[in-house]
């Protein structure tokens, strides 16, 4: 059974009807992120039938408050409007929707929680297309020196590799995320949890109007809805689907970051987590989350790439530490310098017999040994020079 | 099919006959650690027929010159040496010979690496029993202040707990490993790549003495044996199959530790790690081990605790963050101040609807938070209150 029989959402390519849109409009201004019954709705009727049957609304008390809420939406004026401020409204089937979004459909928590969003409002001249292969960077807004250095070195690595970065617009380690992939000449988008007209936090202002002005904001919310936290967790879900993976770099125990990093798991993304000192705060969530067995460790944003490039693409060499002198020596070199005490002088007899090498070629790998100052010489016998 | 047809190691508790000992004793003397073909002998045959297959050199030359230094060991003056130094010889049978090393049976290398030692010399008044569950904690020589900090806090926990420390004597994690367990008035024995009765490093003189005059020092080399480095990763799989599982508290990418824990792995102890900053070279061992998906994570000696004791003997509660003053509300308040915008004042009639709770009982729960300085009443409505 093909995709298309499951979902009646219109292939990308193919036109959307303008009342589906409309009704997406509809939905998208009436129904708070993450309403999964409404979201299931939609993805098994089409939007134009899940809004005439909230419309309805046959199913007691909190239906009949949606349906009123739904029935206050004026769609074709908020288009207008929103189109007006610079702000575009995508639908599935539209060319620019990101296809990982429709996996959301199947990421429903038991609560009711998640589902794909009715629409997207993107403020800002990227074309979302540009985020098919992308990486989330996220984490606590407390960032420490070490969370900032690794964000800026991982967005860094990811914007030379021409990899865009999305993160969350926040503070700390969200922001270090965009700015450092500006700063290298990358790509970044932010994904909020209020309209992309708005500003939060007011911090970020400058940020935000750059990402907004050169590159792209999006977000599942209408234009002038104020940020809450229910909205911030539905947020996350659209970080961890839009991209191929997610890159924890710092999270407390209790960071929304390690709520992106669950919905990356559930959609089966790539989660890629930066250890950090036991003994800093902002390290525990991440150091718990692979306690617990999930996520992979990244240590440099080449493993990123590597994670998240298609197969083969960015190969990654496994940390093989320094190169030592002693990786240099011919075999039987190295051979017979294991064998020379780490503490003492020994006879050449006694090297040569727990080597298992003739007491020549054992003398001769000494006597080389010696000239490139790995062993001394002394009454007593070889010894191992010092630092070796 | 019991081990017992397996292996020609008679059942701890029947006694060991003499010639049996002395065999094992000659095989110690004349077989360097981890020749994984003369343990497989043993272990099919028993030390007495090994020892005669081996003196007969019938293989070739290295045969011959494993026959030729067999023949020199005179076992019945190795043994009353060492007893006249305190030392002691240990063979499989022994009450006090640990069971986990005849694990390391079935542990050998594809090149012919590792296998049960002959017999194990021990220094000190400690029986080797009290190592039943023990941990061993290693790590690197050069220490950060980060690792000797968590290896002292670990060790102090498990001193507590009355589990003894295994470590390797050496400088850094080592030495800070036993160190910690004896200021904590814990229970530790060091394993040594050198005779029981040397000092190396010379740095840890007293350590090592205090440790073989009150607790234990362990070898499988004969006394006055000198210390090369394949003695060093012989020594490693006895660390690893001694202990109830091995903590890395801090490795650099050729740190010998990872060695130990390779060894732990294959013998199915527990492997856990303390992740550490990508950016600190002594972490990067470790951090490398976890990416290999290899390992699990401990933050703390609990957690240590509660992987190598008895089922449920050591529960850990799992971290969860910092109680919040959030916490405490009742249900409704909690669901209220959800849904009071992050940035800016909402009239109480958007609160109500987006809550979907009536609009008495939503402005009864704002009240109470405002009485709870969770938010805040203005002419433009309710807003959170600064830091909430």
């Amino acid at each position: 059974m093909s995709a298309a029989h499951l979902r009646s959402v219109p292939p990308v390519g193919e036109p959307v009807s303008e009342a589906e849109r409309l009704a997406r409009v509809v939905l998208s201004c009436g129904v708070e992120p993450g309403d999964g019954t409404t979201s299931s709705l939609v993805a098994q009727l089409g939007a134009e039938r899940a809004l005439e049957r909230s419309l309805s609304g046959a199913e007691g008390e909190p239906g009949e408050m949606l349906a009123a809420r739904l029935a206050e939406v004026d769609p074709a004026r908020q288009l207008d409007q929103a189109e007006r401020c610079g702000i575009r409204f995508l639908v599935p089937g539209d060319p620019e929707w990101p296809p990982g979004l429709d996996q959301l459909d199947g990421a429903i928590t038991d609560e009711g929680f998640g589902g794909t969003p009715p629409g997207l409002w993107v403020k800002g001249p990227m074309p979302l297309t540009e985020l098919a292969t992308s990486v989330a960077v996220v984490g606590s807004r407390a960032a420490s020196a070490y969370g900032v250095e690794m964000t800026r070195a991982v967005c860094a690595h990811l914007a030379l590799a021409g990899v865009p970065v999305v993160s969350g617009g926040a503070l700390g380690i969200d922001f270090e995320a965009h700015d450092a992939s500006l700063s290298a000449d990358g790509v970044t988008a932010a994904v909020l949890a209020c309209g992309v007209d708005r500003v939060y936090p007011a911090n970020n202002r400058r940020l935000l109007h750059h990402l907004a002005s050169e590159f792209a904001v999006v977000s599942e919310q209408p234009p002038g809805s104020a940020p809450t936290r229910p909205r911030f967790l539905a947020r996350n879900r659209l970080i961890a689907a839009i991209t191929s993976g997610t890159v924890v770099v710092e999270a407390a125990l209790r960071s929304g970051a390690l709520n992106t990093a669950g919905w990356a798991e559930s959609l089966h993304r790539h989660v890629m987590c930066v250890p950090g000192p036991v003994t800093s705060y902002t390290s525990q969530g991440v150091n718990n989350f692979l306690r617990e067995g999930r996520g992979t460790v990244v240590t440099h944003g080449a493993e990123v790439l590597e994670l998240v490039g298609a197969t083969g693409e960015h190969l990654v060499d496994p940390p093989r530490g320094e190169r030592r002198a002693r990786d240099d020596l011919t075999p039987t070199e190295a051979k017979v310098v294991e064998w020379v005490p780490v503490s003492e002088p020994a006879l050449v007899e006694s090297i040569a017999r727990l080597s298992g090498l003739h007491l020549r070629t054992t003398e001769g790998a000494l006597r080389r040994l010696r000239s490139k100052r790995f062993v001394e010489l002394s009454d007593e016998g070889w010894r191992l020079a010092p630092d070796v």
